[in-house]
C-alpha cells in the first residue's frame, strides 16, 4: 500500500438529472435528481483507494456547496488536504433523456486568487514529500494560469515528488515543460500541447522523445477503445488493446486508466502487468454509469482479454 | 415582535442557471450558477424575519444536501426545528437564456417515511405552542399523504395554534377540512379544492362563507396583479388593488403576500392597514429576482399606491 496525493485544483459537483424528454421552456419534473462530488484527482483517488492505497487529496474547493465533497472524503477515509475559498464549487449538470440525448451545463465554478494559491503553495510544502506519488488532475479553475500550474510541479519535483500529470490545453503545454514524471494525454490533447499531429506511431515515438528530453519518464497516450501507447524512457514502448466490451458510460475511464498506471508503477509490477491491469481497469470504467474496482473477478477476467505487445515501430 | 413558526414540508434547493442559448445535447458554458435553500415556508419565514419577527423553522430536509440550508437559518438567526431525512432535498433547476425563456427541471425529492413524520408530530408537541402563529406552506414529499396534512393541522389546532395553511391540490382539499385559522388560496387552488368555480365574487362570497363553517377565520383569495380578496367572519369583505409596477420576477410574491398578512393579524394592525402592508410587500418581491423588504422606503412608496376598499359585492 502507497500514500498517493491527488490534486484537484478545479472539482465538481456533478448533478445527473434523468428527465423522459427535455422541453425547453416548460416545467419538466425529473425522475432522479443526484448531485456527487467529482473531478478527475478525485476519480483517481477513489480508484486508487479501490486499490488499496492510502489517499490524500487536496486542491480548491468552494466553501459554500462542500457538503458532497466532505462526506466523500469521510466515506473513503481520504486524508482531506483541500482549500477552501470563497463561493461555490462549479456545479455541472447532466440531463439525460429517455432516448439517450445528454446536455451539459457546465457552470463556471469560483474565481482562486493569489492568497488561495499560496495557501494551497504552503500546504503542499508541508506534506506533499510524505506520499510516493502526486497526481495533479484536471482543468484550471478561473484565477490560476498555466504559468502557476508550472510552477507547481517543479515546485513537487523539488520536494522529491513523482509527479503525475493529466490536464489538457494551455495548462498541459505549460505542464510539460515542467518535466513531470508521468503524462496520460490523449493523441489530440497531446497534438495541441506540441503543435504538431501525433496520430501516426512514427510521430508518437518523436513525441515521445521530445517530452524525454524535457524530463517525462513515463508518456501514455490513449487511445480510447482502441487502447494506449506507453514510451518509457530507454525501454520498448508498449501497447495495450482492450477487450470489447459493452459501453455504458466513458466517464471515469481515463482516470481509471491513471489510476492503474499509478499503481502498477508505485507497486513495482512488471511494465506488461502494468499496462495489463490499468487497461482492464479502464475497460471496467466504461462497462459502469460509474467508475471504479466493482468487482474483482471481473477485472481478472477483462485482464486476460488485454494484449499487450511491444509497439509496432515499421 | 412575534415568535412564528413556519413549516417547509417540501423545501428545495433552487439551482438558477444561466445560459446565454440552451442547445439540447450540447455542453452549455453557464455563466452562472447559484443554489439557494427554497420552499414556501422557508420563503414565509425571511420576510416575517425582516419585517421584525423571531423565527423558527421545520419540516423535513434531506440530510445530504442540507448545507444551504444550514447556512440560511444561520445567517437569518432561524431556530432549526427541521426533522433530517435520509437522502437529498429536492433540486429544482431553473435554466434562464439570455431571450427570457426559463426551462423549469424539478426533482423528485426524498421519500418521508413513517418514522420520520412521527419524528416531526413529536417536535412539535414540544415547541408548536411557543409561537404566535404556525405557517404550514408548500407542497407535500412523497410519502405524506394529504390526510397525514389534515391531522397535522388538527393537531397543531388541539395544541393552541393559529394555523397558517398556503397548499394546494388534495392537500388544501385535506387541509381545509381540519379548520385553519387562515388560508390564501388563488381561485383556481380554492375552485379545484372546494370543486366548483370561484371566479365571480358572489362565488366567492359563498366559498368563504363554505370556509368560515369549517372554522377558517380568514379566507385570502389571491389574484395577482388584480389584487386580494380579504373575507374575514363577522366584518365587510375588503379588496386591495396593488400598484401596478415594473414585473422582474413573481417567485416569492404569494409567499410575501402571505407573510405580510400574517404579520399585521398578528401585531394587531388594523385590518385595512393588514391588507395594504401585505398587498404592498408582495408588489414588492415582483419587483425584485428574489423577494423581501430590501428596501424600507420603497414599501411606504408602494403601500400609498394600493388600493383598499370594501369588496364591492353586486
Amino acid at each position: 500500500m502507497a500514500r498517493i496525493l491527488t490534486i484537484t485544483l478545479n472539482p465538481a459537483l456533478d448533478l445527473t438529472v434523468r428527465v423522459p424528454h427535455l422541453e425547453p421552456g416548460e416545467v419538466n419534473r425529473s425522475q432522479a435528481l443526484l448531485s456527487h462530488a467529482a473531478g478527475k484527482g478525485l476519480n483517481v483517488a477513489q480508484v486508487l483507494a479501490d486499490l488499496g492505497h492510502s489517499l490524500t487529496v487536496s486542491g480548491f474547493l468552494g466553501e459554500d456547496n462542500q457538503q458532497a465533497f466532505n462526506a466523500l472524503f469521510a466515506r473513503r477515509g481520504f486524508a482531506d488536504a483541500f482549500i477552501r475559498v470563497p463561493g461555490e464549487t462549479r456545479s455541472n449538470i447532466k440531463l439525460a433523456e429517455d432516448d439517450g440525448r445528454v446536455t451539459d451545463i457546465n457552470g463556471p465554478g469560483p474565481h482562486v486568487n493569489d492568497l488561495a494559491q499560496h495557501a494551497l503553495l504552503d500546504k503542499l510544502d508541508h506534506i506533499a514529500a510524505s506520499h510516493d506519488a502526486v497526481v495533479v488532475a484536471g482543468s484550471l479553475p478561473r484565477g490560476v494560469s498555466a504559468q502557476w500550474l508550472r510552477e507547481l510541479v517543479l515546485r513537487l519535483k523539488a520536494l522529491g515528488c513523482k509527479v503525475i500529470l493529466d490536464t489538457s490545453g494551455e495548462a498541459l503545454k505549460e505542464g510539460l515543460r515542467a518535466g513531470p514524471w508521468l503524462v496520460k494525454p490523449n493523441a489530440e490533447e497531446l497534438s495541441e500541447a506540441l503543435g504538431h499531429p501525433v496520430s501516426s506511431v512514427a510521430s508518437q515515438v518523436a513525441a515521445a522523445t521530445e517530452l524525454q528530453t524535457l524530463g517525462i519518464s513515463h508518456v501514455v497516450i490513449s487511445h480510447g477503445a482502441d487502447g494506449v501507447n506507453w514510451f518509457s524512457r530507454g525501454t520498448q514502448p508498449l501497447q495495450a488493446l482492450p477487450p470489447k466490451v459493452r459501453v455504458a458510460s466513458t466517464v471515469g475511464a481515463g482516470d481509471s486508466l491513471l489510476a492503474g498506471m499509478v499503481h502498477g508503477l508505485i507497486s513495482g509490477h512488471s511494465p506488461e502487468q502494468t499496462l495489463r491491469s490499468a487497461t482492464a481497469i479502464a475497460a471496467m470504467a466504461v462497462t459502469q454509469i460509474g467508475f471504479g474496482i466493482s468487482d474483482a473477478l471481473q477485472l481478472v477476467t477483462l485482464e486476460s482479454g488485454v494484449n499487450v505487445r511491444a509497439l509496432a515501430q515499421e
